[in-house]
């Protein structure tokens, strides 16, 4: 706690400006103030019916601003907000104007000789952090949110940003709090040799807390995919039809996400979302040996491609025997439980007798929706999350976690080796201030940096 | 005014919507939407404290946005914008979002779920002349403020959207209503040969009126240069140092606006702002005859970029003669007026009996200022706007300008070759209904659509 006082008084001496709309030439752009000098610094430039100083808080107000000279930069809107009632928590302002960089950046001018400071990275949302508007993990999510490209991952953010995982840590650090007090009020009466709470219960209660971390940590696998998509391969032999059955998906995919273009050698990365997951599908070289060196290179490169995969498609078709040196090489390196195998080209011998995962045809498209299925199920695993399920999906979170979870291991060591309640105590202590790192509840600015950093300016 | 009605009729049936923020990933996205619906619509998917339908005008409203299923798209800001006191005129209402386009898009949609449709470019300004909150040439002028990219270009769009140039229209339109009033008095009277006014002074006033649209015509090609730039051609021998002025003159100007790369053989065209002005410079390939076709192609397209070009920079230096052919071809092709001759190598030959407007070192920077100076009596020429001159830089209005001009000239013609008044009433009307199309008193929809089809979606 006492970092995050120190972290405040920093920051709130100065206020900060800085554009919050994408850059680039627009209908309107938006110029973000916040900070005790907000409404001083607009009235020195903005001529409008009344004050802003004077104005309430949630009000628009239509004005002019005007440079030092006396000539008119723009014609804004202006609206007022009064702390806590903002996003920072402190008075602050946005000022709308024609969506010109030169005048934006005009107008941010002005606001900076009025002794104004630009805005760091995320410095808006790390100073609703430090007023106590949001907790660090909310603040985290606010990232997630700007970023989503798809539904899913939109969904995810926004949970993490309403307080869904906030709330189920600070559940499992007020039990961890309850069952340390116990231990502490044990040792403060260690003389008298009472026992105040069950070491059995004791151990009942922190297996419980850390079979709920555990849940937690397992979710972030599904979290992280849910976040950043799944990096799906397409290997095989070479004509087994992995182009035709990327075109395929791609055609059938409501939303194509994105396409870049490569040579025939290159790496094929195309995006696709299917129910709102996002697929990074890899489209390899046929691999084989080869001894044209550019073919080579492409070779590699899909052999990279397959070590990074989440999902592997290896494709074979009902006319080619997959080579016994191939399958022992891919049997040898590849984890057997990322693949799913597909027969393809199952339009020419619909009896054929080889075995497959999915018996697929991308010229017809049959097989193709158990495929969805399958990919799916890849995706999913035995996870059963609903729309409200807390999620981890920030790797800080996880280690935080991870961090509690040993910590917690350790207290259960001790408990069944009956050791002093003192031991005890500094691990269920040490969980707790990994639990609150998570929230930020106990965080160093070096950590603020670093989260902050991320973020793009004037958010 | 017809037409206006009509067109104002046709609009104002739908509830429009756009995003008004450049696209990207930013900090905010802004949503905009207006029209008779705008309250209800946003209702039907938002969830605050209050109804947006009771909400006062110029207010702030936090709350979150769903969707048919009841799940959370984002927490926003609504502005609300009761009409008539709005940017169009209309109940108008501003979302901002987290600045995901993903986010942005879901909004749209569940808008136009609504029974609201995407807002056609510059819909929202047409709106604002349709109702009457500004007229044909300021509607006209807010692209030219959004797409400003040096002070100057700036403040010639922010006096058009003021209304500088329609304050001048108007007062030329009622002086022509005027002199038209008492003609057509006369002719109501005509059987019993009155005369109202006096033909020598009618003819005064008309000329008086004639020779204001003179100034105004003679302002485009300034306001044009304001608000486009100027295309300055750099042109000369090889080796006479062309390239190492455009290194200069690009170290030295304070904002280099861009740079557009390109092979030495291509045209370079690099921007620079000195005093405001916009000076887009076209380094050519050196004038000489070559076989080689790629040097060929070169200097093909210098000769195109010497025609475009509203200066050229004629460089030679102290130690080559300039070709007596070159010289020739270059008297003979070149308009004299546009020509700056620069001696440049100065530093060689301080004491050189060669001739030339500006005697320039690349090297030692000497005769820049003078260059600077030189260029700015080429774009002023003997103009002498103020700050407040309404000043013409849309070809529309040019256009209009010049029909009023031979009409007035017709009807000069008329008064002095005593004319019946119905031939000089005739010319005066449409000289006046000329003016009225520049800030659209009366105007065609095939003319607003032309206009605003230039608009980005949401302005």
């Amino acid at each position: 706690m006492e970092h995050k006082a120190i972290a405040v008084n920093q920051a709130t001496e100065d206020t900060i400006v800085a554009i919050a709309t994408p850059s680039g030439t627009g209908a309107i752009s938006v110029i973000r103030v916040s900070g005790s000098k907000s409404f001083d610094s607009i009235d020195s430039i903005f001529k409008s019916k009344s004050k802003i100083n004077d104005a309430a808080s949630h009000t628009i107000h239509y004005g002019k601003i005007y440079n030092e000279v006396g000539h008119l930069i723009d014609d804004v809107l202006v609206s007022v907000f009064r702390g806590p009632n903002s996003y920072t928590g402190e008075d602050s302002i946005e000022i709308s104007t024609h969506g010109s960089p030169l005048i934006a950046n005009k107008i941010i001018e002005l606001l900076l000789n009025q002794n104004l400071r630009i805005a760091e990275p995320g410095e808006f949302t790390k100073r609703a952090y430090l007023n106590n508007k949001i907790d660090l993990a909310q603040a985290e999510a606010v990232v997630d949110v700007i970023n989503s490209r798809t539904e899913a991952s939109l969904r995810g953010a926004r949970n993490q940003l309403d307080g869904l995982l906030s709330k189920k840590i600070d559940e499992l650090r007020t039990s961890l709090i309850n069952a340390s007090s116990f231990i502490e009020l044990e040792l403060d009466f260690a003389e008298e040799d009472l026992e105040f709470i069950d070491h059995k219960e004791l151990l009942e209660r922190v297996e419980k807390i850390s079979s709920e971390i555990e849940k937690l940590l397992s979710s972030y696998s599904f979290g992280k995919v849910i976040r950043d998509g799944v990096n799906v391969a397409l290997v095989g032999m070479p004509n087994v039809g992995k182009s035709s059955i990327l075109n395929y998906l791609l055609k059938e995919s409501r939303a194509i996400v994105s396409h870049i273009p490569g040579t025939t050698r290159d790496i094929i990365r195309e995006e696709l979302s299917i129910d709102g997951i996002l697929y990074k599908l890899y489209d390899t070289a046929g691999i084989r040996e080869s001894e044209d060196f550019i073919e080579k290179e492409g070779v590699l490169r899909s052999r990279g491609a397959i070590k990074n995969a989440d999902i592997i498609l290896f494709i074979s078709d009902v006319e080619q025997d997959i080579p016994a040196e191939l399958q022992q090489e891919f049997d040898s390196t590849i984890e057997k439980d990322k693949v799913i195998h597909i027969l393809n080209k199952i339009d020419l011998q619909p009896d054929s007798d080889r075995v497959g995962d999915v018996y697929l045809s991308a010229i017809t498209g049959q097989g193709m929706e158990d495929l969805f299925v399958k990919l799916k199920q890849k995706v999913f695993g035995n996870s059963s999350y609903s729309e409200k399920s807390a999620i981890v999906s920030n790797l800080r979170h996880f280690q935080c976690l991870k961090k509690a979870k040993e910590h917690l291991e350790s207290a259960k060591n001790s408990i069944l080796n009956k050791l002093s309640g003192e031991f005890i105590s500094i691990d269920l202590r040490s969980a707790e201030i990994s639990l609150s790192e998570i929230i930020g509840e106990v965080t160093s600015e070096d950590i603020l940096n670093n989260i902050f950093m991320k973020f793009c300016i004037g958010k």
